[in-house]
């Protein structure tokens, strides 16, 4: 019988499409912004406002996940984040692995975007020799060869790939064998994982692209 | 009468929804990377494979375009990549600003996936006299007071910026009335700009928010 089933933490069954949850993210920031801003209550068209997004939209996307607003108030901001982080898993801390200290790689050490959503970069790799060992913005600095140890060690689910494209199909399959569950690669290449393994690429040449389509066509929205 | 409109570059009226064009950029790097492995011709089942997408998915995101396939054939990859070059506007090289010098900025500059896609940043813009007229990555550095005046000269549409979070909103303010079209934003901050200007942002942590809801909701997927 349905009722036997474990209770899921979605309201809806069925998978939520990716851009739903990346607006979830988005959704987030905003709250984050104006608790900051010293704002206790908001509404689905202040949240939508903001991020280009018709009241309906945030109204649908939310109600994914359940029920958050309340008659006459709208959403209180600190319960919507905290339902928000719940969904997205960042009610926690995770631990992070970075592989590769090329600029991007460094870069991303010092991005304090991370720390604040609760991701917690605290194993870095690479094969050059001058710098493992060391640490980097604090953190420890490993060669590769030490991965599936430090992985298994500190209990790391998580990892960026920062290295050059031909390297990362490799350090993929090694993150892959050491147990990592999600892989967030910045090379601009396609990797190949297992299923079971989570992936999100990131090229950051698509970002530009996105915008190079929305000023050619822009004649043609409005 | 309709027969009298200029013709769309679209093969369907009305905007095309955002989650295609961002497949459309996969679509592209597949493409690219296919013939760079020697490939001619692939088909909606081949490309949907590598990226975890349905043939069924393929096909009707590219219709939205256009007919690009041949029966028997399939699709022939330079034509292909061509025609979504095109579509994305990529067909070009777009000359970019990129503002802000810091650990990001740099690695922005040196991250070779943009070049690789037509964009090029060809002036950099900070306010840290020690770097002010000189050059990095071989790309010239002006203060920000000059902006307005290189963009112009330099006839810049599309500008990224990676400036700490509390200058973000400032320096898209500058951007926008420079005459710039388009603002890749990296600031970890969501920034207010007229309809007529078109932006991304790009918050890191985001891809690692859709990791860890990846990773904590996959069972229910399964």
């Amino acid at each position: 019988m349905d009722e036997d089933r474990p209770k899921s933490p979605l309201a809806t069954p069925g998978p939520v499409p990716k851009a739903v949850v990346s607006r979830l993210s988005l959704y987030l920031r905003e709250l984050q912004h104006l608790v900051q801003h010293g704002h206790q209550t908001t509404s689905s068209t202040q949240l939508g406002r903001v991020l280009g997004f018709t009241d309906a939209q945030v109204r649908k996307d939310l109600a994914y996940f359940g029920q958050f607003g309340y008659p006459g108030i709208g959403y209180r901001c600190e319960e919507l984040i905290a339902a928000i982080k719940q969904i997205l898993g960042t009610d926690r801390s995770w631990p992070v692995a970075l592989i590769g200290l090329g600029n991007l790689g460094r870069a991303l050490l010092r991005y304090r975007g991370f720390g604040r959503q609760g991701f917690c970069v605290v194993a870095a790799f690479d094969i050059d020799a001058s710098i493992v060992g060391t640490e980097i913005e604090q953190i420890p600095v490993f060669h590769l060869d030490q991965l599936a140890e430090v992985i298994d060690e500190r209990q790391i689910r998580l990892a960026i790939i920062a290295v050059p494209s031909p390297e990362a199909q490799g350090v993929a399959t090694l993150l892959v064998n050491a147990g990592v569950e999600g892989i967030l690669n910045f090379a601009p290449v396609t990797i190949s994982l297992p299923p079971t393994v989570k992936h999100v690429e990131v090229d950051l040449a698509i970002e530009l692209e996105q915008l190079s389509f929305a000023v050619v066509n822009r004649g043609e929205k409005t």
